[in-house]
């Protein structure tokens, strides 16, 4: 050990400090979605950003409740990962031009906070399971289901009307 | 449109740009896998981030096919979201203590990875069956199969021997 002592010791705290980066994502999300819903255009795009808005405060309920079952305080830490993608969303969104092109570039930026979602929930669940903390592994399969599903029809909108508008 | 003409104007610019993004993302991965190979403790993990680094190779001179493809100079653009995910996994295996614990973090952190190469070529590949792109397409499946396969293979680590050890 040099200088400084690690502050992750075991799968406990992985798991203790994933939960929080989540937690921190799942708060960043929450505060870029209405800038979302405000500038999509197509009507079934903005009403897929609204439904989600709606799901994602649910997700930091369901976090917080994971917090309390392993006695932990619900609090987040610096998660540089989606501080970019929502970044680079934000520079993207800003140098289109035309409102079709704008809305597939939205659906794009919004697959990529999805997959991070799902990557981290996905890893969350297998951890969960290996300390054998069933109560978490239920309520983070809740959550990691609704982004999947929300990934599969921003998927959809991608490969059908949004985008073929703008090509 | 304000003081500054913005630069994408149309699908076929978004595509590029897109394109510009993960050809960035895939050279930044290339230099991180060395020091990932290196901390990895698991022989299959290490076996596992060798044969990424060579596939990834590949990534690169396809994405140049590409490029070449729709006649434009293959290069970069910034992309805060790979950036932030590399941060976010150097302060991460910055932070632990034992071996097992490590590998666990990696595979999270390479799961992460592959997550946000995967939503990137997906959106690519609806965007150049939009544009009419097939030599394209063929090109960025290929690698987005590759992937895939690699996003499975860290998800059965995840599940099964290295964070059984570490646990």
């Amino acid at each position: 050990m040099g200088l400084f002592s690690k502050d992750i010791k075991n799968m406990e705290d992985l798991f203790v400090h994933t939960l929080r980066d989540i937690y921190y994502a799942e708060q960043q999300i929450l505060k870029t979605l209405p800038d979302m819903i405000e500038k999509a255009n197509d009507p079934q795009l903005k009403n897929g950003f609204q439904n989600h808005l709606q799901q994602t405060e649910n997700h930091v309920k369901r976090l917080e409740q994971v917090f309390q079952s392993v006695g932990k305080k619900a609090q987040g830490v610096d998660c540089p990962a989606i501080d970019g993608i929502i970044e680079e969303a934000n520079d993207v969104a800003g140098e289109v031009e035309q409102k079709p092109v704008l809305d597939a570039a939205l659906i794009a930026a919004a697959r990529a906070v999805e997959h991070y979602e799902m990557t981290r929930y996905g890893t969350l669940i297998a951890w969960a399971n290996q300390l054998s903390k069933q109560d978490c592994v239920s309520l983070l399969q809740q959550t990691l289901a609704e982004e999947k599903a929300a990934d599969k029809k921003l998927t959809e909108m991608a490969e059908s009307q949004v985008n073929r508008k703008a090509a």
